[in-house]
């Protein structure tokens, strides 16, 4: 017998019909013979609901406080009690768990706590006297089982992989509203193709890079603990996409996806002071802001004398950076700075294809012929990234899509 | 220091408006330096809404089970930590408890539960920390604490009365969206008196006739108890009516409510054989069919071949007492079944007034002078209740609250 986690998120459980809906297919694994957790978000934009009205009640409170975790909690309450009726409608024996009562213990801050360990006894009992656990997502508790604690968001995703771990479960459905993972924006890309197959550490990629398929914390968590995933729609039969470990080093490379983020802002310190520490003392300072950066590009002018320093940061941080750049302009002078939100990150990403200086090469060519200019370029194990302006969004996806042939079936690989 | 309860039903919490009202008059206690537990209903019709949505996912299985006591649960978690936002909000100390957090251990059946304990540890610390406990109300655990159960509607009143009596609060504030106790219903009597005290037997007899202010199960826990009570509006500085234990007997008598109840019909069984156990094999029929009886009145023809027996029932349980009694027509074998739910029950409450006849007689004469039919009468140590035409319902309560003097203050107390 194996066994199954299933995971639906809200849009999956907008109404009590999509609520049947998704109750048929926990039905569907249950016939098979198969133990089925489940695991639910809260119903549609009842999350949202619920912060804004803890906003409401407090702005100052609101945030990341223990009473907003005790009343996020009860959307996926709501839906996992609502998920077992539905079950026990159609004829499954079927019982909730809140989050207290798994239980799940988490650490950290309210609103955003790390799982710790999750306790499998009383669902293992449950799952063998054949009844479905339908566990709330998204929430556990934290200081000795007393409080409600939340993942933060969309940490329903989360709470699956890792139930699916603690479980050792041979499968962790993800059911979402789309077929699965794409190898870019259909809305985009027309030509975008469903994947098949795709391993961990691009999906991971994939999810950093906003991908809205899968949670960044649940992709890093099922490559830790190897937990299989399908990535698949609610509202069809579509096969979805298999996230698994493979190894791609002993195969033909390839590039998997395309990707993008307008999330990122470009600020650029031009003529610095070219001596030793300065760009540690820049990021330094906005480390102590708490402000993340992303792509980096230092350079010198011919004669060394002056530095100039690119990078980007979250366009929600881009003007508390500048202000921390002004800052400590005293210390770490500059000439001018420069900011920029209207830029573009577009990422090719493929397990190991960095190995093939080919594929950097053919993906700035490609944009070179359509007269993109790349500000700033970013490698990794397993991407290419390059910020480009926004207008050019569109164009760039469009062509490189087509070169590299993301539209056709792997088992005819891209050339590279 | 003292320590008080503040209870605040749905219509106390319709929305944050209401909320942040009832959050001011919790304010206004703790600022006098007092203890104070709130103990919350779902915010207005969120329980009928759950409800329904219970009833929609299984017909079958949402009636008193352990999912729907885990949806309903979550109304009042909701509105809990809300609150505790709200009094966050204006400067207060709060925290929340779901029934699982204080807890509250209760026993028998799902969407029925009594409470067995309420453990007062945790609550005792937080008031001492000069915190708000904001309790939910209608909830606690069983099974050892692993499941959620609720305790039947209206269940919040009697919450607020048993954390009243486990904290050895001082006080228990009922607030609703009335003034307080009448003397009898204000939209059918327009001189009316809201009345500043009665006693624990009194109200418990007009919470059991239908008055909407307390809980029967609450006013009983308080006798039981001996909580003192202050019913009173969120709505308003009313001083609201207070329920404590008084030693009327000692005192005037006097009538101090009059109340009606809509929800009775009459059965007649007409010719039945005069046998000793006729009655017993009737009423044990019924009880074997889960059906209360209220009044009763039996009698024979003048030969006294013939018995009649004239009982009334909850109108929803009609149609099945006369169909229960069709099923043993052979065993108790009748003449004539006869049944009527245009009937109303008016009562006259008041402690220790069925010493005095004159109370009855009056009323009875008051009746005559109308014109209006006894049906059936039945009296207890505090009330006295007749059967009457539905039709007569506002003729009667205008002439009884007139002749017993109701609308007058009791410190010139009503003639009997």
């Amino acid at each position: 017998m194996s066994r199954v986690v299933q995971k639906f998120g809200g849009s999956s459980l907008a109404d009590l019909a999509c609520m049947r809906r998704a109750a048929q297919l926990v039905a569907q694994r249950w016939h098979q013979g198969e133990q089925v957790a489940v695991v639910v978000s809260a119903m549609g934009e009842r999350t949202d609901h619920l912060l804004a009205l803890a906003s409401e009640a407090s702005k100052s409170h609101a945030a990341a406080s223990a009473e907003t975790d005790a009343l996020l909690a009860t959307g996926e309450q709501e839906s996992a009690a609502l998920m077992a009726l539905c079950l026990q409608n159609i004829g499954l024996k079927a019982r909730s768990f809140a989050g207290w009562q798994i239980p799940v213990e988490t650490c950290g801050p309210h609103g955003n706590a790390r799982v710790q360990q999750i306790a499998t006894t009383t669902l293992l009992e449950t799952l063998r006297q054949k009844a479905v656990a339908v566990c709330t997502g998204f929430q556990g508790t934290m200081g000795g089982g007393k409080r409600i604690a939340t993942l933060g968001r969309g940490g329903s995703d989360t709470s699956a992989v890792l139930l699916a771990a603690a479980l050792e479960a041979d499968l962790c459905e993800i059911f979402t509203d789309v077929e699965g993972v794409y190898t870019t924006d259909p809305r985009i890309v027309t030509t975008a193709r469903k994947i098949d197959t795709i391993d961990y550490e691009e999906m991971l990629e994939m999810a950093a890079l906003g991908a809205r398929v899968l949670e960044t914390r649940a992709a890093s968590a099922a490559m830790r603990f190897r937990v299989p995933l399908l990535i698949r729609s609610t509202f069809s039969d579509n096969p979805g996409t298999s996230v698994f470990a493979t190894d791609k080093s002993m195969e033909q490379r390839s590039v998997t996806a395309l990707a993008y983020s307008d999330k990122d802002a470009k600020i650029a310190l031009v003529g610095l002071d070219n001596t030793p520490g300065i760009a540690g003392k820049i990021f330094a300072q906005l480390a102590l802001n708490n402000i993340s950066v992303d792509m980096i590009v230092q350079g010198t002018t011919q004669d060394e004398k002056k530095a100039h320093i690119t990078f980007t940061v979250a366009k929600a941080d881009k003007e508390r950076a500048c202000s921390a750049l002004e800052e400590i302009r005293s210390e770490a002078p500059f000439q001018e700075l420069r900011s920029d939100d209207k830029v573009i990150k577009i990422s090719l990403i493929g397990a190991g294809m960095n190995s093939y200086a080919g594929v950097a090469s053919r993906m700035f060519r490609t944009l070179a012929d359509k007269g993109i200019n790349i500000q700033i370029i970013a490698t990794s194990e397993i991407k290419i990234s390059v910020l480009i302006a926004a207008d050019y969004l569109e164009l760039a996806m469009r062509s490189l899509h087509a070169v590299f042939e993301l539209q056709k079936d792997p088992s005819s690989p891209s050339k590279i």
